[in-house]
């Protein structure tokens, strides 16, 4: 069982990759930036992550978001909707937690990845 | 890597299935009526969601539960004991979010599913 | 489709192993106990759980942490950084979300196992 882990810190891995699929979380670089700047931020990062691995938004399978307070859900949507791929989109489950520091918006992605 | 998606909107899809499982997001089609109904019917949509991939109950593999308000796991519990299958129940973690509208119970959900 | 599952109750099972990848979630047994120590619970536990089904903490592939109060982050990290294996770490997503009862910290694990 051959297990891909990328950007590894002591505390986690920015990416794993097992059984075809790809699994990372994903906050803004810069969280002292506002919520929509954040929701910016990860979906270029989510596009980074996705060429490191061989991957486009075509592959993505499933979104969790966790946003720091729900009225920013029109905000992430207006983002979203222009990046999301037509007809490829990914299931995505949208709900309001705690998250860390200023960090406004948290996401898990698992997308379809070759595996080594 | 063929990839399943059913029901897509240019938002998200209803069913994503890739590797052997599928995945999806369930709220209530009516949020507008109570807690206890909400449960009603997303374990029925789920049923449905269920027959149209052709698996069943015995199929799920995990169940992550937002709940609007956590006084509300008896009533989900209530329900959801009659109708999960014994000796075939999956994981499930059940946590208090902050969910959209009036949306009371919102869960992700995968089952394994024959990829076409 | 093989699914495995263990210890499994009326309304859920403990562990779910299907295509590779076993699936559970945690929560500390005995939950009259502090933070501090619910979590060394679980984490041994988790260790537990992965001897049983013939995993290490190397097959980890993805955490997601629901703590009651952020502020035990630097709390779940001490412990945590400690017991992950350096090069080997998982994803982990880590947000704050409402617990059932004394419950301080739920975990949801995916981890690497060999099907039967």
């Amino acid at each position: 069982m051959r297990i891909t882990r990328l950007g590894n810190s002591e505390r986690w891995s920015d990416v794993v990759i097992f059984n075809q699929t790809a699994r990372w979380v994903e906050v803004a670089s810069n969280q002292q930036a506002p919520v929509k700047d954040q929701i910016c931020q990860i979906l270029q990062q989510i596009d980074e992550t996705l060429d490191q691995i061989g991957s486009t938004r075509k592959e993505i399978l499933e979104v969790t978001v966790f946003l720091a307070d729900l009225t920013d859900v029109p905000t992430l949507n207006e983002q979203w909707d222009a990046w999301v791929p037509p007809s490829n989109a990914p299931i995505r489950a949208c709900v309001q937690a705690g998250l860390q520091g200023n960090c406004r918006i948290e996401m898990i992605i698992h997308a379809a990845a070759a595996s080594e």
